[in-house]
């Protein structure tokens, strides 16, 4: 049977996340819906990760087989067809082997973090950027975040439901860039731990606020949730790619 | 009586516009409002100016006076306190002197315009940006946008409904960037037509098709409105700053 791969955009706003769920939509369950609709077979789609409530991707991916062959275009405008008016959106479709897993087979993620740094409430951005009001220490901010660089032990900066067995993560790059009042922060990592990203930019916000006086250095040591900041709101949160 | 010069920033998707109309919320009604509420004075506001329905700001400005002095800080926050949960932002109020006005003291105004270029539907910019299924030529873009530049007649790029004595209009700059799928562009001048951006972007945009093979200039020496392109939709259009 041929394998697909598909790259998924999203606006998370009105959806309970990626992952099928009873108490509301998901993004999962809208594309395997616009699927049946396409080729009037049930299918599952496995996505590379799972994005929480409120949570945007500009670059999911996930997988999926189908009995029948289908032209890559085809399937690519009839999801988008099916998929409207719901805000999904399948940017690109591929023929991959068998052997192609979207999570396991998953090297690198990409997630990026907006924040706006003003008085003013949003506008254009409401509900894609997390709106912080006190003024942040951008450079201390950066100076602290490359303390998540490389292998640690992460426990404090995973959500008390998280289920991995462990909280050893490696990351490859954390990177900071402020324009004006906003302000962009980039993580990539093969893979993380519930709400890692989110309880990370919370704590460097809460760093840049001065109201954290302790380094990340000091909340990896002691590895307890408590230390760390707060989850970052859902809305500011995008994964933007996943490298295979 | 102190006059207030104020920077505004709005989402314009479920406005009628800038200026006051019966027919549905405007902008400029949201903030006499908001004063109203905070001042308890009836008190009219000038803006720099009228964006049509749908059409965003990034940097709009406007000036009115008081009877009272108030700390410019408790102007923007009272106001922004006032106009919530509507999409309008005060991002910065200014005392001025008796002598400016926010539409006759300006010298130049920025307006950018943003495309994606693709087959998908938008998600997380929805009604902040004009999708463009076709492949666009950019560079042809680019290099048609040039004659664009400097004093000229631009009767065929005015709404019929526009109401300014003359027609010609001296562009400052106008800069075509494109990364990715996303498309931007930036025109400054002094001042502009009813609905001369769009037209202007909707012509381009129509050259990057092929579908108008007539040049930029070839448009503005026959100076009619049918011989230019279709106005590009409100949404992609952003007034990102006003200069005194």
């Amino acid at each position: 049977m041929p394998k697909y791969k598909i790259t998924i955009e999203y606006d998370g706003t009105n959806y309970v996340g990626w992952q099928k769920q009873s108490n509301g939509s998901s993004i999962q369950e809208g594309i395997e819906k616009a699927l049946y609709l396409l080729t009037g077979v049930n299918t599952s789609i496995f996505g590379a990760g799972r994005t929480d409530a409120g949570v945007h991707a500009l670059g999911q991916v996930a997988h999926f087989e189908l009995e029948k062959d289908f032209k890559i275009d085809n399937i690519r405008d009839g999801l988008n067809q099916h998929l409207r008016p719901s805000l999904i959106a399948i940017l690109k479709v591929e023929l991959v082997s068998d052997t192609f897993h979207s999570r396991f087979s998953a090297k690198k993620r990409t997630y990026i973090y907006k924040i706006v740094n003003r008085r003013a409430p949003l506008t254009t951005d409401k509900s894609k950027k997390w709106l912080v009001f006190k003024k942040l220490n951008i450079n201390k901010m950066i100076k602290e975040s490359k303390f998540f660089l490389g292998k640690n032990d992460l426990n404090a900066f995973r959500s008390i439901n998280c289920q991995s067995n462990t909280s050893i993560k490696t990351i490859d790059s954390i990177e900071i860039i402020s324009n004006k009042d906003d302000l962009m922060i980039t993580v990539i990592a093969k893979s993380f731990l519930h709400s890692q990203v989110r309880i990370m930019v919370g704590t460097l916000v809460e760093i840049g606020k001065g109201k954290i006086k302790f380094s990340i250095q000091n909340i990896i040591n002691q590895g307890e949730r408590s230390k760390a900041g707060i989850t970052a709101p859902a809305c500011g949160l995008y994964l933007l790619r996943v490298e295979y």
